[in-house]
């Protein structure tokens, strides 16, 4: 009988064109599934928690899959990392329940966003973080991310294109802070529409800086018309963070 | 009368064949002085604090030129990014005395080593840092750093190949500390012999988990003998830091 395995992966966004597998493309999917078709000798199609775009980002990104194989849970991990390329690296892996889906069982995901302050962009950031000459305050930057805290519509943060039949979703937190030099935000919700975040950054960067921001963020918000909202930020600075499970399946 | 300007610069050593330029291959002097030579429309040779080894980084690496233009100082800075690669930048620019030189009025430069305890290596430090599975504790690790501070013979920790007269160098500072989640070695000296710092480190890191790691490291040092030393560390791990002039000059 076969066997459902957990994986907690990281991946430097930079030279795929995202999660999902695409012909012609080179995908964190893609690459994954080469290697699991060298380890089992069949196709094994992974289910992921969240579908990065092109140039995003992971550090601790979940997928599932199953197997008949004799291999171990916890053995997976170096098993695929011997056969990916460096960009891509099984953190850990774990024999689950056959109910754990790393997509429906997700609770709650977690992303992060790199902001450098740099008069001259480094060398060493320009693939991982979003360069700006000057930061709005801290101040005005949370009182922006704090409206979109809660259930709200949030069509006025998604990109044309994007399939979900609703744009409710539920944010757990939203919040500007400085940690090894960088201003990062972080958000916390249930799902995420497409483009979303990047959305929700790229407006605050506009707004914090105007007079009364948390106001003019909620109105965005509440217009659920796309073309108030800002540019959407690069994908570089974007990070997906961290899934919660329920601890009976995670 | 042409001027003399100073360079600050920074670059990502990953996709260079080192500083210096060199037929065939991509090398940041190359680079610059072809920036150079579209801004003057001559050539321009630049002469640099310290020639770092392919794949080696730099955060702030020095150089000077002479030129006979009419661009100010400090616009250099912008003037040379806008034609530089992103893997390159001049952090800043400067107008500076006839008698200076990036090399020879440097009285001291320092580099920084980071190294990262981890049991999978990371995708973001693959290229940025010296991956290992556990640290030697960093009271050994200081015990050995220790030694080669002062006025020593570096014979046991160059490569076959350097061609300095001289193998005797001034060491003023060599230590071990943490720093943004990494294990940071940082040493400060007059100038550095071929391969010396990553000879340096390799043989600590092999050095710091045997019986009186202190004593061992000494007498390595004092040998003078290639063969005992360590093996030489990667230079994904290596940055050249800083280089401190006269106050009057730099």
């Amino acid at each position: 009988m076969s066997r459902r395995i957990k994986l907690v992966l990281s991946y430097d966004g930079t030279d795929f064109s995202g999660w999902q597998v695409q012909p012609e493309q080179r995908t964190v999917q893609g690459e994954l599934e080469k290697a699991l078709y060298k380890l089992h000798g069949e196709r094994t199609s992974t289910i992921v928690a969240g579908r990065t775009d092109s140039g995003v980002h992971a550090l601790g990104q979940v997928c599932h899959f199953d197997a008949d194989s004799s291999i171990p849970g916890e053995k997976y991990r170096e098993a695929i990392n011997s056969l990916l390329p460096g960009d891509v690296r099984i953190l850990s892996s774990l024999e689950v329940i056959r109910d754990f889906s790393a997509r429906y069982s997700a609770l709650m995901r977690s992303y992060k966003y790199l902001i450098q302050e740099c008069t001259v962009p480094s060398p060493f950031s320009r693939k991982y973080a979003l360069s700006l000459r000057e930061l709005p305050p801290l101040r005005y930057l949370n009182e922006c991310a704090r409206q979109v805290i809660g259930v709200h519509d949030f069509t006025a943060f998604t990109a044309a294109g994007d399939p979900s039949k609703t744009k409710i979703r539920e944010i757990f937190s939203s919040s500007f802070y400085m940690e090894n030099g960088y201003l990062v935000y972080k958000i916390e919700g249930t799902a995420f529409l497409w483009k979303m975040i990047r959305s929700i950054i790229g407006t605050i960067l506009e707004t914090a800086p105007l007079s009364f921001p948390g106001e003019r963020m909620k109105d965005i918000l509440e217009s659920g018309d796309r073309t108030m909202a800002g540019t959407t930020a690069p994908a570089k600075g974007l990070y997906f963070y961290k899934v919660r499970y329920d601890e009976q399946q995670g």
